[in-house]
């Protein structure tokens, strides 16, 4: 399938000429974040918290310790919520109501299944770390007993999912256009990366890896 | 009140250091944000979608149109969560279990009001539009009435709320920095602004404002 088919809550509604629905533009919005924001149902309301995750496929993995109280209702088999968003401009209208925000989200809706497999599991502790930090599983040292067994892993697919994007300047009105003396345009938002800050108990000879030098 | 008195819901819970109870930990990461996650329980599921948002005191207020499934639920009485994140590093431990993120999030839940009164819609829609360019609000035309007609604004205060910030090296196992091998510590991730982009139906002579060329 590589196209995704809009279920009723997966249609975009609000400005749907910001919908995309070609099954590769889902993954390029999930595989260039580092954080999603996880939301679940507790006790009637919302929570919403930021967490990792990271993709194999059609399937997105999730962690967290098995004490946490979303990961636990999530492994119940509640539905959860997953959004990736990123900002890459912040549009400036000519008219304040105008104003609006170049971006990228993709939002997954599902109920996820608690990994229990070992293989799977490991799969998707790597999938996480390597979105992280991609060339990390192979460079730091993996998983012992002790901590895959206080660690849950989820898997959400991606098979109920919606993806909006906004590129391009603002859609002020025409009288706004025309009647001028307002600057008008996008600001571009972008994350970079800095040098990176060895840990302070490391030997001062260690090299940063190229996995982590390179990466922008 | 300068502090956060937290409730069970707004406990944090896991990592409980990472905890920040001061009130101007929590402004401080609202302030500096420029999207928000909102969850809302829609048919028992969570729906997490982005959102620009504005501060007053102790009120955040949000915007949509009057349209959006989610807002006319908000503005009904559901509760909602508003997640604010900002990712500051990727963690690079030794084991790849204790990779994490340097963050600042701010959590907070509540069941918003749908505001009314004209002079506090003017307030919040200000503070929106400031939130996501300061300045903006007096350079650009006013909302109209008609664009007032099809815009809900909705406040939450700011009285259940938690903030959790991660600074600092990885928390790597004795063993694990004892034996050495594996590069750690932190690779800074930062939000920067590139050149503004005019719009294109701008005539060429418009100078950028001060209060874009200036924003960092």
């Amino acid at each position: 399938m590589t196209t995704l088919s809009p279920t009723p809550r997966s249609t975009v509604r609000r400005l749907p000429l910001r919908a995309r629905t070609d099954r590769a533009d889902l993954y390029a919005v999930l595989d260039a974040g580092m954080v999603c924001h996880l939301g679940i149902v507790l006790g009637g309301a919302p929570v919403v918290l930021p967490t990792g995750y990271g993709r194999i496929d059609d399937t997105l993995y999730l962690h967290g310790s098995t004490g946490a109280a979303t990961l636990r209702a999530a492994a119940r088999g509640e539905p959860v919520c997953v959004t990736v968003t990123h900002v890459d401009g912040i549009v400036h209208a000519r008219a304040v109501m105008h104003f609006s925000m170049n971006y990228r989200s993709a939002v997954v809706h599902g109920v996820p299944r608690l990994v229990t497999g070992d293989a799977e599991r490991l799969d998707g502790l790597r999938a996480i770390t390597e979105n992280m930090s991609p060339g990390s599983w192979a460079h730091a040292r993996g998983p012992n007993r002790r901590e895959l067994a206080a660690t849950a892993v989820l898997a959400l697919e991606l098979a109920e999912a919606s993806v909006k994007v906004r590129t391009g300047p603002p859609g002020d009105d025409d009288e706004d256009v025309a009647a001028g003396g307002v600057w008008a345009g996008v600001l571009p938002v972008r994350t970079v990366f800095d040098p990176p800050q060895p840990c302070p108990l490391l030997p001062p000879d260690v090299p940063v890896p190229a996995h982590v030098t390179d990466r922008h």
